[in-house]
């Protein structure tokens, strides 16, 4: 990687991936890949962020990975993390793909087709709105750190990419604590608002608060099992106050009557504490509800 | 009470004490005790039961109990117990009061005001389609019991009294047991489907086995610690599959913005678990997401 302009793929253009992107294209060669009638909408008449900031950006969409990048930003569900990588591994050329996904596991995936891996984690927020159009909803703070013992350099060099662009981003050594310490949080908001239908902020509800103590003692567990020392409940709730007019990517796929991501978040944490005996019933009974829900909505 | 035509009088004319009062006025003097809407309804042009069988009764419809019956079939909402006790109490002369309801503590409360208290619990069926109508939507049974020592052979009348109407009774020297299954049954049921808003037959979807497990478990060791010895799983899995195409009572509330009896159903049992170290974290789970569900609904 060199200093100046670099060529940029988004693959998996949704709601944070054009989001990044947009940004990203700021100082870089961005290209977009994803659906196409929002591809075909960024061709035509450029890519309109709302919300927080307002602008358009010219942007290159694409339905298939063309090839050619110095960077992917792995934007994808993590339930298709694989196939993505199946899709590209036959064009990739020594590219450092970016995971700035959620979940649990797209890393080790990615690293089974290539070493040049870095893990990303994100707190900005957007939602789609309609094709070529997404909504910039919550600003946040990316943390950005290398996979293994490789490629601190240049997971420092993405963190300056980010940053320059506009938006916060900062180096951890921990990447991967950070990805389950994310995953956590999203276990504890995403099925219970989903399931419900509610804002993120209506968890602090008193009918609630019980759930959320349960679901709190059944993930800090998990994450001292991992040795993750950090106080899930300040975090948590300072989370769920940030973030309290929002409607988790849970609920966003319910309403698009999409597959949520309910077994890369919940579905991995449960399979984690079921190996180590943690018991996790709260959790299990959200995450059966929520796939039960997920079928649901999918039937209709 | 004496073998020929009985004075019943229906407090509570919702879905079931208006089906119950329809068979009842077969052989008997029934006056409905409801909302105006629905009493209005019954004296202009008759309470009109449609499904399994379709007629019209001429009935008498109040929106006070206005005194002098022999019998009186209390089917109010379990939190409205009290309430309607209350309401009744400076006008009861010996009536004997059958307490046909769903929940814990019903017989309890009316204890406090008369000895004169029959238990009853009914998997008869029917909704509320509109003031004045009803729907008998499945057939079942009704078992009568006296509450303590007494009245044994009032409750023998009683069973008389609903066989002759048309319904299938049966005397039962453990009514209370029988309320706590029922109630314990309606545990397992009742919340998820209201939650997810699917009818009782969708309980049998391989996503939502494991809750069902965990709830036959919770509910099960609660039924032990009473000395109710029974098969739950059985008993229940032959209740979900009677009424699959039924949305559960609860359900029905929600679809009605109206309170359910969440309180005196799980959380009774919760109560009770609690007071004997037996964790519920599944129903508590449910117990929690139901009372916000409920207050979600309310506020609409």
């Amino acid at each position: 990687m060199e200093n100046d302009k670099m060529k940029i793929a988004i693959l998996g253009a949704g709601a944070i991936g054009s989001l990044f992107g947009a940004y990203l294209s700021r100082k870089n060669d961005v290209i977009f890949i994803g659906r196409k009638e929002h591809v075909d909408k960024i061709n035509s008449r450029g890519l309109i962020v709302e919300g927080i900031e307002s602008f358009v950006v010219k942007g290159n969409g694409y339905i298939e990975y063309p090839g050619g990048a110095d960077i992917i930003f792995l934007t994808v569900k993590s339930y298709d993390t694989r196939n993505a990588m199946e899709g590209i591994k036959g064009i990739l050329n020594n590219e450092l793909i970016v995971s700035l996904q959620n979940g649990i596991g797209n890393v080790e995936i990615i690293s089974e087709y290539t070493e040049n891996v870095i893990g990303a984690i994100t707190t900005e927020a957007s939602t789609f709105v309609s094709p070529g159009v997404i909504r910039y909803t919550g600003k946040g703070i990316t943390k950005v750190g290398e996979i293994g013992k490789k490629n601190r350099e240049k997971a420092v060099k993405v963190v300056s990419l980010i940053n320059e662009s506009g938006f916060k981003a900062e180096y951890t050594e921990r990447i991967v604590d950070e990805i389950w310490i994310k995953a956590a949080l999203n276990s504890c908001i995403n099925p219970l608002t989903a399931i419900l239908e509610i804002r993120n902020g209506d968890l602090l509800e008193e009918n609630l608060l019980p759930i959320i103590d349960c679901l709190i003692d059944e993930n800090g567990r998990v994450l001292r099992e991992l040795n993750i020392d950090i106080n899930l409940r300040d975090i948590l709730f300072d989370v769920i106050r940030k973030t309290g007019e929002n409607y988790s990517s849970m609920l966003q796929d319910i309403m698009h009557k999409k597959r949520t991501e309910i077994d890369q978040i919940t579905g991995k944490i449960i399979e984690y504490a079921s190996r180590h005996n943690i018991e996790m019933p709260c959790s299990k009974t959200l995450y059966f509800m929520m796939k039960e829900k997920e079928r649901i909505v999918q039937l209709k």
